[in-house]
């Protein structure tokens, strides 16, 4: 049994756990795509934030309070660079975090595809599952905004540490993803897989990404193994993180349903087979996809791997 | 009154301590041209471990105790670094300071020469001297070894920090001296001096390093400024770090007679036209230079700045 996972930084980080723990009992194999769109150059060093959130958590380097970044972080380096006043100052680069951009960097310097670069940082946390990024090609998300500084485009860090995303927003724009191809071993997996999951991740700035890949989306929708989405809303709300105002700049509605459609049917040019909804969204429909429900909380790993063998059941 | 000074890292940098005391007090202005032959790129880092020394000595932020690197230091890049096995292993960066190293790295890779870096690193600091590289170019201190792995040639830090000099040694090659220019302002600086000092810094790997750029050696041996060294060698013994490994490599007799003799007389091809010893060296000679003999132990910026005073009215 080969599970893909496509997924975004801190809840798909989370959901992974339930599936490794899944996959531990019943001796699957897990392959997870992780979305680097939010992947950002700042200081010289490449940022790869939905990448670390996943090998951290699955690697228990992870902070368990603040959600992103390493436990026992140290700030030296943070105040250093605002001392010397460089810009930008808004994004929290903690010091045991910048190791691992250093070696990223450093690595990606010498000619390694990122996914290399994932595979030999892998090798020191062990995360029990394959990581790959979609792509290692550069595509990143950006925001088109408009404010009194006039309309211009800004990276996705920007507006979503910078803003909060509390500022007049026109739509995202993911660049690169004309171009970008799927990174080595993303259609290798797809191909072996026996089912792919949708971790409930932002479908608009994780989810979303990772299917502009066109030969990813391409041997997605058109694979032999079936697509189950799991909804990272629950009650007309985001579990966590701005779904919610992303879903709103893309004009979809912040319920299990409007997601659903958003991923759309497979059938219907979409990628679903399943989508599997929180219980109290039971009733939920999407054309053309077998919905199911069951509790999405992801309070610990034996509520998230229940989850993901309600997900798997559907289809 | 302008003093130019050309120095090393610790050692330089405790003597400028003195020479802006000294100027401080006359009002003269002081530009130091620093070594960078030490410099090396570890980690995708750019490191210049003598204009830090120098900046943080005289910004005052240098650790008191250790002699280099930051006051206040913390180490979890460093550590984190081991974790992944990045290599190499043997140099201790500090969490502080790579925060200076990610900005010079940043500013030299969007195009900035090293001279301007500094300026801009420098306006954190706030020296009180100008900071000058001798050149913006690539001038690498490498070692010739040989032992049981054969002759090679290692990068100077290698050399000094992984083998605190205890590995049979060659020689000392300046790479890219042969087409490294001035930085800019130094030509100007020398060129305005009233005076020019070489500070007890390691004659070897600091003081020759910055002479190996050819134009800049000429600026210096035809210019009108009279040159004073300060010996770096008390009574046989180097005053700190390990001129005394660095001068055997290079045949040359570790005493104060020996580095006078080693940099020479400007009238016989060399650079010096006075050369102040320490007290316990009265009588030394130096053919065609005019020796001085005064206390040289820098325990004090009050002490460092009597030598100063001692050395300016040599010429």
């Amino acid at each position: 049994m080969h599970i893909v996972v496509l997924a975004g930084g801190i809840g798909g980080a989370r959901f992974l756990t339930g599936v490794r723990a899944h996959a531990r009992m019943t001796g699957a194999d897990v392959t997870a795509i992780v979305n680097v769109a939010d992947d950002v150059v700042l200081h010289g060093l490449r940022i790869s934030p939905d990448l670390d959130s996943v090998m951290y958590t699955l690697g228990g380097g992870a902070d368990p309070e603040r959600g992103w970044g390493r436990a026992g972080e140290t700030w030296a380096i943070k105040g250093e660079l605002a001392a010397y006043g460089a810009e930008p100052t808004w994004f929290g680069l903690g010091d045991k975090d910048v190791a691992t951009h250093l070696v990223r960097t450093t690595m990606l310097n010498a000619g390694y595809p990122l996914s290399a670069v994932t595979e030999a940082l892998c090798a020191r946390w062990q995360p029990g599952v394959r990581l790959l990024p979609a792509t290692d090609d550069r595509l990143e998300t950006h925001v088109v905004v408009a404010d009194d500084a006039g309309q211009r485009a800004i990276h996705f860090q920007e507006w979503w540490v910078r803003y909060r995303g509390e500022i007049p927003t026109r739509r995202f724009v993911f660049v690169g993803a004309d171009v970008a191809k799927p990174a080595a071993g993303v259609l290798d997996a797809l191909s072996t897989a026996d089912v792919v999951l949708l971790a409930p991740s932002n479908p608009v700035v994780s989810i979303a990404p990772i299917l502009a890949v066109s030969a990813l989306r391409e041997a997605l929708a058109g694979g032999t193994a079936p697509v189950v989405g799991v909804s990272p809303v629950i009650g007309g709300a985001p579990v966590r993180g701005m779904a919610d105002r992303c879903l709103a700049v893309t004009g979809v509605e912040c319920t299990a349903a409007g997601v659903g459609g958003l991923l759309g049917a497979r059938s219907a040019g979409g990628v679903l087979d399943g989508w599997l909804v929180d219980s109290t969204d039971a009733g939920t429909e999407v054309p053309g996809v077998t919905v199911g429900a069951a509790p999405l909380w992801m309070t610990d790993e034996a509520a998230t791997a229940a989850m993901v063998r309600a997900a798997l059941e559907l289809v």
